[in-house]
C-alpha cells in the first residue's frame, strides 16, 4: 500500500510556431519562453510544434539547470515537433506515431511530412507513476469543408487506445497538447469518453486567461485573423487532461493560459496560448467498486460517442475509396496517351510535340500510380481503426445479450475495478 | 487477490505462407490447416503471413464454432498478415505497426509494402489478464550481406517496448510470430533481455519436433533448399515465447513442431513447420522481491545487448546517410542533364534525341527525390530508436553512480516488485 501523500504538480503546454525560415520573431520568441521557463520552474514543460532539432537543443542548454531531464520525440521526415522538460527523472519513454496523417502531395499542409505521433514519459514522484502524454493533433485548415476529418478522428481513436493500453499500472494519467479539436468536436468526446480524461478548463476551481478557455484568439497578433472570424472569442484547441486511478485523487487548483501576449505583456511566445495548470494529487481512500447493474443510460455516452465515430470513419473510406478510383482512371488515361503518343512517334507525326509530350504523360501515371497506392492504404488503415471499434461496439452487445449492462469499465478491461479490489 | 488456480493453454503459431497468385498448393493447404485447427481446438492460434483478407473471411467462416473470436491485423498496402482464432472471447485488441520495415524500392522483397506489425490481443481466463502477441519482422534475405539488419533490430526494439508498455497490467505474457532471428541474434537477445520472456523450446520439459528447435527444415518440399545450405539441419526463427509475473507461474508441458509434413504425414501446411504449445498456469506464492544491492553481474547481459544494440543502429544510420548522399549526388547529375538537354533543345541541336531523353531525366530527379527523403526519414526513426536505448542506458549509469547498482526491474519501471508488494 502506498503511504498518505499529498503533491503538487505544475504544468506548462505550449504550441510553440516554431517553423525555421517561416514563424515570425521565433529566435526572440524561444529566448523568452526558455527565461520564463527558467524562472517559472514547472515540474513539466510540454511543447509542440519545435520543428527544429537545433532550437530544441538550444532549449535543453538553457533548462539544464531547472529541468535536467528533457527529450525530443523524432518522427515522420521533420520530426513530430513534440518535447518535454522535466524537473524529474523520466523513468521510461515510448511513442506512437500515428498511421493517418494527411497526404503527401498536400505539400501546403506539410502535415503528412511531420509524423503527428503522442510521445509518452513515465515519472515516479512520491512513489507514485505518472504517465504524461504530448501529442499534436493533424491541424484543420477549414471547418466547413474539412478534409482531414476522418484522419483527425482516427488519430484520436489511436491516442485514445495508446493512452489506454500504456497506462494500466498509471498512478495518474496526463495528456497535454495541441488536439485541433473543439470541445465538443467527436474527436474530443472520443478520447474523454474511451479514457474517462478529465478536462483541467471545465474541473478547476480558479481559472484565469483568456475568455471560454480558448487558446487561439484574436488578441495574439500571430494568429491569422481571417480564420478566426466565426469564433470572435477565439477557439479552445490546446488542452491540460488528467484522472488517477482509484485511491489517488488528483484536481486541479488552477489553470492559467496566456492573454495574447508574453506574461509581461510583451509579444506572445507563440500563436497559441500557454497553458498553466496546478495539480493536486493526493491519497483518497479507495472508492467502492461501480455497481454491478447499471442503469443502461451510463452506458450510453460512450457507445454513442463509438458509433459515431464508426459512421465517420465509414465516410473517410468511401472518402478515400472514391480517391483511389480517381486516380485509377487517371492511370488509365495516362496509359492511353502514351500509346497515343509513342504511336505518332513510330509513325513520325509531329514528333517534337509528341516528344515533348512523353515526360508529363509518364509523369501522370506515374503519380496516379503513387496516389493510388497512398489512399488504398489510407482504406487499409481507417478499416483498422473501424474493426477496433466494431470489436468494442460487438462487446457491449454481447454482454447486454448476457444481460449484465455493459459499463465502461467492463469494455475497459476492468483495470480501475481490479485495482481497487487488489489495494 | 486472486484464488488458487491451474490451467492449461494450448497454443497453436505457424506463417502460413499464403501469398494469392504465388504460393504453391495454397488453397488446399489453408483448407487443411482449418480442418486441423477445427480438430485439435487449441485455446489460440495465431497465424502469419495470411496475406489475403478473403482467406481469413474464409478460415473464419470455418473456424467459427471451434473459435468464435478472430481478428485480422489490417496495416500498410496488403495487410499485416497476422490473424488470430481464440476459443475465448477476446477483451481488448491493439496493434503497433513498425517505423522501420524495409525499402518500398526493394519491390521484389516486398516487405514494406505489408507494414509489418505486431497485434495484441487481451484474454480474461480465471480471472487471470492474458496478454497474448503475435508479429512477423523483416524478413533476411541475405544472411552475409542483411541490408535489413538494423531495421530488424529497430523491429525488435519496438516489440520489446510494445510488449513491456502494454503488459503493465497482464499476469501472463505470450508472444507467437515469426521473428526471422535465429535464437543467438541480437534482435531475439533484445527482445529476450529486455522484455523477460522465456523461450519455450528451452524451457519445456518435453519437445518433440524437429533437431534443434527448427522452423524451417529441408524436409520441408516448400522450403528454398539452397538457403538452407548452411543450415544442414534447418534453423529456427519462429516462437514461442512467454512469462508470468509474480503470484503466477507458467510453465511449457510439451512443445511440438511439425517435421516437414503435416500432422498427417501429408504436404505440409506451409513452408514453415507450425508450433503447438501446451502451457500449465497456475498460483504461486509471490517471490521475494529482488536483493537491493544484487552483484554488477546480474545487469550486464541487459547492458551489454542494448550497447550492441545501439552500436548496430549507428552502423544503420551512416548507412542510411550514405545511401541519402548518393541519391543527393543523384538529384544534381540530373538537375544537371536537365539543363544540359533544355540548352540543347532550345539551341535546336539533335531535337529528337534530346527530348527522348527529358522523360528518364525527369524520372531520375524525381525518382533520387523520393529516395533521398525515404532515407532521411529512415536516418529519424533509427536515431528515434537510439536516442531510447540512450535514455536506458542512461539510467543505467545514473543508477550505477547514485552507488546503487542498476537492475533491469529498475529500468523497467519496477513493474514487478511493486506488483509482488501490492499482492
Amino acid at each position: 500500500m502506498k503511504p498518505n501523500f499529498s503533491l503538487r504538480l505544475r504544468v506548462f503546454n505550449l504550441n510553440c510556431w516554431d517553423i525555421p525560415y517561416w514563424s515570425k520573431h521565433r529566435v526572440d520568441r524561444l529566448k523568452r519562453l526558455g527565461d520564463f521557463l527558467n524562472v517559472e520552474s514547472f515540474d513539466l514543460a510540454l511543447l509542440e510544434e519545435v520543428w527544429s532539432e537545433d532550437d530544441f537543443e538550444s532549449l535543453r542548454q538553457k533548462l539544464l539547470p531547472t529541468y535536467p531531464a528533457a527529450h525530443y520525440f523524432r518522427s515522420g521526415l521533420i520530426g513530430s515537433g513534440l518535447c518535454v522538460f522535466s524537473k524529474h527523472p523520466i523513468q521510461e519513454l515510448a511513442q506512437h506515431v500515428y498511421t493517418l496523417n494527411g497526404y503527401p502531395y498536400m505539400i501546403h499542409h506539410g502535415d503528412w511530412f511531420c509524423g503527428k505521433a503522442v510521445g509518452l514519459l513515465v515519472l515516479h514522484l512520491s512513489r507514485l507513476v505518472f504517465n504524461a502524454y504530448v501529442t499534436h493533433l493533424h491541424a484543420e485548415y477549414s471547418r466547413q469543408k474539412d478534409i482531414y476529418l476522418a484522419h483527425r478522428v482516427a488519430q484520436a481513436w489511436e491516442l485514445a487506445q495508446f493512452i489506454h493500453h500504456t497506462s494500466k499500472r498509471a498512478d495518474v494519467v496526463l495528456l497535454c497538447g495541441d488536439l485541433n479539436l473543439h470541445p465538443k468536436d467527436l474527436g474530443f468526446r472520443l478520447l474523454k469518453e474511451w479514457t474517462g480524461l478529465q478536462d483541467a478548463y471545465i474541473e478547476t476551481q480558479d481559472f484565469k486567461g483568456c475568455a471560454e478557455g480558448c487558446t487561439m484568439v484574436p488578441q495574439n497578433c500571430y494568429v491569422n485573423q481571417q480564420e478566426l472570424e466565426p469564433f470572435p472569442s477565439g477557439i479552445r484547441i490546446d488542452y491540460v487532461l488528467y484522472k488517477a486511478v482509484s485511491g489517488v485523487y488528483i484536481s486541479c487548483k488552477t489553470l492559467k493560459t496566456t492573454t495574447g501576449s508574453d506574461p509581461h505583456s510583451g509579444t506572445p511566445f507563440s500563436d497559441h496560448e500557454a497553458l498553466m495548470a496546478t495539480l493536486c494529487v493526493r491519497h483518497s481512500p479507495p472508492q467502492p467498486s461501480p455497481s454491478p447493474t447499471p442503469g443502461p443510460a451510463e452506458m450510453s455516452p460512450l457507445i454513442t460517442v463509438l458509433k459515431e465515430t464508426w459512421t465517420e470513419l465509414g465516410l473517410g473510406i468511401a472518402q478515400a475509396h472514391w480517391w483511389a478510383a480517381l486516380a485509377s482512371c487517371m492511370i488509365g488515361l495516362g496509359l492511353l496517351l502514351l500509346v497515343v503518343v509513342c504511336t505518332l512517334v513510330v509513325g513520325g507525326e509531329a514528333r517534337e510535340v509528341t516528344l515533348l509530350l512523353l515526360s508529363p504523360i509518364v509523369g501522370l501515371v506515374l503519380g496516379a500510380g503513387a496516389v493510388y497506392l497512398f489512399h488504398i492504404q489510407e482504406v487499409k488503415n481507417l478499416c483498422k481503426a473501424r474493426s477496433e471499434l466494431q470489436h468494442v461496439l460487438g462487446r457491449a452487445r454481447e454482454a447486454r445479450d448476457l444481460g449484465s449492462v455493459p459499463q465502461p469499465a467492463h469494455l475497459l478491461g476492468q483495470q480501475e475495478e481490479d485495482r481497487a479490489e487488489q489495494q
